[in-house]
């Protein structure tokens, strides 16, 4: 097979976990946790990620301009709307990126120019093409989308595609915002663009799929078929409403059908698992058992049924091997005697590389584990890494001490000693419905943030009754919402703590409160989805 | 339009969340649960209900024999292999049915055949003739399956469903057993099927998608379109590994894009989320939040988010309405005042007519509720509901008390009192590792079951600390997987009674151990997907 055949064939994989993924209610992920799953999805070979919308908040800037800098491999991409202050600012956050993405856009449907945008069709061409002409003289790639394209005229769509790609954009996408379309009228969508735009062998066609009538992927792989080349899509699916294509599904479904798309892509599926888990863990958005590819029942053999015979039912009821993306840990073969050396093998073994000082940290945290449960497991040790994720940005308070006491024929109390970042020491006792209700109470009382809880899971991560909990707590402040999660082997301890990381973040913001409008927790002001037109009257 | 015109467009929703639904790892019903499920089936507007699979065990048996004598309105369908005791006691369950249909199914691609089955092509042809014309024997509604039928070769298929037809099949399925197919290729089979069967007319096509590779839902859509009529689906796309196609979201976009499918169904939208949290509730496996239709982000004004503009962006960003679904539910106006009638009208507008001396049960328990939480809500109720449909069996034991000490400087500890189904009062004290282990340590002491614990979830089922929470927890013993439940406001005394629902169900499973092998919970053994072999050699 030539190089030319090759390329002709291959898909472009563009990850917008961190940016329409954190849409998602409540997902917000601080800048540690979105660098963290930017470098995991470098490991997992995306070939292009969305880092976030920099204009929208200073915490969005921070954090595509430190992905620009720190994450190696993949086009960092951000996005802009088709306005000055959205494509300069863009370039600041990505102008150190090894190969930065400017992603501009602006809408093509009749009913978002007139009640988002209050332009004319001609109006919106004119600017679409100026902005994508600024960002050009910025860098060379140049995503241009044309927001709600599947339910615009398809002429004007055509139209405005061939004026951005004169004008320098490389890849065009053409989104299913409201996911509302069809295998079959995508495809033909495709086709007449491909047919119709005279200029679109100069650019990559890029597809762009929300799930909420649950035909995301099978959207997205018959535009791939019709001709597209990139796809746009998220880790487990995530993002607003009903989510975007599940990135999993899209590389597995091109995997195990070969035969059939005759495309292929650069992503590794055995790191799939580890990069769901991680995005559920940080976002606090659970996966349903089953998930396609990375639910817990997603494949057969994993849930215990038809152990007998299993060689023989492979091949007759299954498509894929669980092992192909990432599953079939082997439960660490280290203990409480462990040396050091041991267990910086196994991280690495599990592609951690930590420094020292962080080494010593999570060895003592896999000491204590080591007391309190007889198998310490890879996932065990994973949900530790994450645990100091979370725990690196400075926080207003740490548990120092729980104690709970509650039942079915008593009043629920708990006792809680919190020390403050000053280093001083605050302790509440307060009753409850519950004892979540208790210590929340108590959290809430000693840190005087009052929130209302929105969402609360509690999670086994690993089989067997000491297995450690994962909470996550989601809560609203003040109209802000954020995910709060904590893991312990005591299910109460965790919860304080997941309550207690959400409440941190509401400090956190805080403090930025007064320095800036643009906050990253408050996308109902600043989101792509809303102020839109605000942002076009000025 | 015309009476003709309406009929060829209409499409039978044939539900199997009783029968592949319940397939899932742990899902494992018992037969009031099942009954509950049917009979909020049948207010959904289903056509059919795969009740279950009568040969597999005494229970599968009793329940699809219960549901053909207790549901009313849709067709009640159970499912047999193409053998004589299969096919025998199937109408043995179903003939008391208002409206009985008998499923009868084998495999037609070569490696099904080879490996489980160890049939040629033309004693498998034969054989399923010899079985669907005894079928038709018992009763007029006949539905033959081609097992496999996506990666089978398709003139055998074709064969194989004109000679099923013409002994009698009335509804013809070709499942996507192994969810291997493509929308683009499904619907070239389907066209092949209309196009080369040539008594085609006189049978119904049924699709039947599993969603391993993400598109059970476009492969089920773009089938319909191709010109089936029937189309096999399970609430919340629960089943074998990544599970079936959703009913929801097949209702909903072929509600949603009338337009483009032009196509209905009987289904009546407004009862979905209520089914999918029954069944969510009932199977203890959970809807992860950015589900299409049923998730809790599906539709973005429950986030709480873009809650500005709300009117202005509903035409912009929104294709559904999430009330079309049933959701916005109303807070009871009730409260610890209330009455009982006040009370029992409420929940007759909630959908629930009980008898006396449950809704005695349940307003007992609602006015307990008003005392522990500020706000009930209609969610509440019905968890009320559920639970009494749960605790209707015979259970061995029941929780007397539940008190628990635990913190994260202390030893967890708990003292469990359980009453026994004779009266008798039984206590023990334990330490664990967290105080979920402490609690369930010592029901396994009393009980004498020592089970593993496979998955452990908790939720909260409404908004705010006072929440009731409801836990989900998946236990093995000696082979066997279930899934027991429990709510409370507090969520180690919710864990306590999920954790003794489970248990509860291993001691009622062990009394009719010895009086069958067939039992509903060694799926492995008599499941269709295995033992099949065995069953064919007899």
């Amino acid at each position: 097979m030539s190089e030319g055949v090759v390329d002709r064939n291959r898909v472009v994989i563009f990850d917008t976990t961190l940016r329409d993924g954190e849409q998602s209610p409540g997902a917000t992920l601080n800048i540690e946790e979105k660098i963290e799953i930017a470098k995991q999805l470098a490991k997992l070979g995306v070939d292009v990620i969305e880092a976030g919308f920099p204009i929208s908040s200073q915490g969005d800037f921070e954090a595509v301009q430190r992905i620009a800098r720190e994450v190696h491999g993949p086009v960092v991409a951000g996005l802009a709307r088709a306005i000055v202050v959205d494509v300069d600012r863009a370039w600041e956050a990505l102008k150190d990126a090894e190969k930065p993405r400017i992603h501009v856009f602006i809408s093509t449907s009749d009913v978002h120019l007139k009640h988002l945008f209050k332009l004319t069709r001609e109006e919106a061409l004119q600017r679409a093409k100026e902005m994508v002409a600024r960002a050009k003289s910025y860098c060379e790639d140049i995503e241009f989308s044309a927001q709600d394209a599947t339910r615009s005229d398809l002429d004007y769509v055509c139209q405005m595609i061939e004026a951005v790609i004169e004008v320098g954009a490389t890849t065009v996408n053409l989104p299913d915002t409201v996911g509302y379309t069809t295998p079959d009228e995508y495809e033909r969508m495709i086709s007449t663009v491909l047919s119709k735009v005279k200029n679109i062998d100069k650019a990559i066609i890029s597809v762009h799929c929300h799930n909420d009538l649950g035909m995301a992927v099978a959207n997205s792989l018959t535009a791939l078929r019709a001709g597209a080349r990139q796809v746009e899509c998220t880790i487990n699916g995530i993002g607003e409403r009903a989510g975007n294509a599940s990135l999993e599904e899209i590389v597995m479904a091109l995997e195990t059908r070969k035969d059939f798309f005759g495309l292929h892509t650069r992503a590794n599926p055995a790191e799939l698992l580890r990069t769901s888990r991680m995005v559920s863990s940080f976002t606090g958005i659970p996966v349903q058992p089953n998930k396609a590819i990375v639910g817990s029942n997603a494949f057969a053999h994993e849930s215990g049924i038809h152990q007998d015979g299993m060689l023989k039912e492979k091949r007759t009821y299954e498509i894929m091997d669980a092992e192909t993306v990432g599953a079939g840990e082997t439960n660490l073969v280290l203990g409480k005697h462990s040396g050091r050396h041991a267990f910086r093998k196994h991280l690495s073994k599990l592609g951690y590389e930590l420094g020292d000082e962080e080494l010593n940290r999570i060895f003592f945290e896999f000491k204590q584990l080591c007391d309190k449960k007889k198998v310490v497991s890879d996932r065990d040790i994973e949900t530790l890494i994450m645990d100091r994720v979370q725990s690196e940005s400075d926080a207003a308070y740490r548990i120092e001490q729980v104690t709970v006491m509650t039942g079915n024929k008593m009043e629920p109390n708990a006792t809680v000693k919190l020390i403050a970042s000053d280093g001083s020491i605050v302790t509440e006792a307060t009753v409850g419905d519950g004892p979540v209700d208790a210590v929340c109470k108590a959290i809430s009382k000693l840190s005087g943030i009052q929130a209302e809880l929105i969402e609360f899971n509690i999670a086994a991560i690993t089989a067997g009754l000491d297995a450690q909990a994962e909470a996550s707590i989601k809560l609203r402040f003040k109209g802000r919402v954020v995910t709060g999660r904590g893991s312990d082997t005591d299910i109460i301890v965790a919860a304080a703590k997941a309550y207690l990381h959400a409440v941190n973040k509401f400090i956190e913001m805080g403090t930025f409160e007064d320095e800036t409008n643009a906050d990253p927790y408050r996308r109902d002001e600043y989101g792509p989805l809303a102020g839109i037109s605000r942002a076009f009257d000025r």
